[in-house]
């Protein structure tokens, strides 16, 4: 899923996401939130009608913002019943409950809905990943119950546990009980490393039906699709091709590479040869190199295409493969040529 | 003429503005030349295969730049041969003469390309005004001279003299006076009231050929451009709608709007009811408002269609009307609304 924080995936058009495939994208709850205001958006017709947008639409619940973009002020409270927090936009005070992450959900209308998870700090003790973990779960009961006469809209549950086996265990079985239509693995990619990672997913997805969506959220990298799609995850989300191409990086089979390099200067050559993507197809590695050298919002439109194409071409490839029995070779194949230049 | 001064109409792409009828885009000498440079233009093949665009660009000179960029340091050191100038950009030295700023102009290969010239600054005494036009003048020799033997690139003059009937006279007598296919009128928009841009067009235009296209530099507004036509102008450039549109300011038959206006918070209707453009026919006016408020990068390219389409579709009106013999009824008309709301 390509990353629509604030109902836009940033330099791109709804048209733009069609004509590269995209299936289904994420937008921030947290975010749209504090402005407009889901108000706003349901007065509008919902998500869908006021961005333009006609395929699926999964929000996030705004737990991990809620977190993540306030823990370092310490403006998080924690209680059993919700969190207050203070917006980072304009410091005023908040107060959200598992009920009311729900209810801002279903104002904002998007098909797939999260539930209301703590992120515990990556430093936090064990005791206190324990503590988050079972609030969770908690939550996770009234999220369902809030969500329980939605004809509509499908709640997902989240896995949390930090980088405890155990805990892991104790919250995919927590979870997949709740029988929500998908399930999701939060507080991953937050710091740990890609082994540790890794090895939190192979401890999960055994506890979480197969027959249902397994999310992983907030990754990732391309390599990490491989390695995570291996373990039986089958969803993604992640702002990642979309910031990284508008500081200038994007991805080819050979891995890694930034347009600012001077090499680009003069080379007539697309970003990827037989990439079969608008801007490949359209514009040299020379004129990207200038636009984005210039700041040109042109140049973050078409360094976000490539990356979108490239990632779901991936995504494209790695299904495509898994029905023909071939996924093990194809993986093989990708990340020997991925990693070599990096 | 929407602009695109580093090689890109800012915002937008070259198949959305054929999508807007854009027949000729502007590109800058100045801006170009000294990033990525020429030679890199060149090299790449010209600027309409670098930047994707086959229908005809016109290049100016880099002198209104040169100028405007640099007066107020200091930093131009005039002679009779042509400028020296430091960049705006990392203060390097250059030196441009006519006869450079067509061989750069011929590098970078825009279908029209522009005379080198002086534009003076506005509070100059008169006797500076004519020392600068009778400089343009001897340089629109050279430039002439450079440019003998082109056959794909059309070079026009521009008349200069400032706010001075007589100067004005005696430089649009001089540039018509050496048969180019085209004539220019720069030096106006930089300061003056409308009413003595007004008069100064009317003042040049009876000593420039009908039947070449009269190109008035750098503007305009709407109703510029309604005045400009009247008085005989046939071709304009304006960096005006693309860079309003950027910060939330938009036109419509009423006149000029903001879309960060609280108004337009929870407003379903589009910019401007029964306009036909992309924008117009797919978002409310809620969804900009957001989008430019939280300086979304799709709210820049949607506002910028927006305004183009309104500039272009005008111009289209204005061809129509004078094609049946109405334009005098259609301006008074469009002005009598356009200004009522201002």
């Amino acid at each position: 899923m390509p990353v629509g924080t604030r109902a836009t995936v940033k330099a791109i058009s709804p048209e733009e996401l069609k004509e590269l495939n995209t299936e289904i994208i994420l937008a921030n709850t947290y975010h749209l939130m504090l402005r407009p205001g889901e108000k706003t958006v349901e007065k509008m017709g919902g998500l869908h009608k006021w961005m333009n947008w006609d395929r699926p639409i999964l929000t996030d619940s705004g737990g991990f913002q809620v977190f993540s973009l306030n823990q370092k002020e310490g403006l998080v409270k924690i209680d059993e019943k919700g969190v207050e927090f203070r917006s980072h936009l304009d410091g005023s005070r908040h107060y959200v409950t598992p009920e009311k992450a729900i209810k801002i959900q279903q104002k904002l209308g998007a098909d797939i809905i999260m539930a209301f998870d703590e992120c515990a700090p990556a430093k936090s003790s064990k005791e206190y990943f324990t503590q988050a973990m079972r609030r969770t779960h908690n939550w996770l009961t009234k999220c369902k119950k809030t969500n329980s006469k939605s004809k509509t809209q499908a709640l997902f549950g989240i896995v949390q546990g930090g980088t405890y086996k155990d805990l892991r265990i104790e919250s995919a079985k927590f979870v997949a009980e709740q029988n929500l239509p998908g399930n999701a693995i939060g507080g991953l990619a937050v710091g740990e490393s890609k082994k540790k990672m890794y090895e939190m997913i192979e401890t999960v997805i055994p506890h979480l039906p197969e027959e249902k969506p397994r999310y992983l959220m907030g990754v990732g990298t391309p390599d990490d699709l491989l390695e995570a799609v291996d373990r039986g995850v089958d969803m993604f989300d992640c702002v990642l091709p979309t910031r990284i191409a508008r500081h200038g990086t994007f991805w080819t089979n050979k891995g890694t590479h930034h347009i600012k390099n001077q090499k680009f200067k003069n080379s007539k050559n697309p970003l990827q040869k037989n990439c079969d993507c608008y801007t490949c197809k359209n514009y040299t590695s020379s004129y990207l190199h200038h636009l984005i050298k210039e700041n040109e919002i042109f140049g973050h439109r078409l360094m976000t295409i490539h990356n979108i194409h490239f990632l779901l071409n991936l995504m494209h490839k790695i299904r495509e493969t898994i029905d023909k029995g071939t996924f093990p070779t194809f993986k093989k194949s990708f990340l020997s040529k991925y990693k070599k230049k990096q």
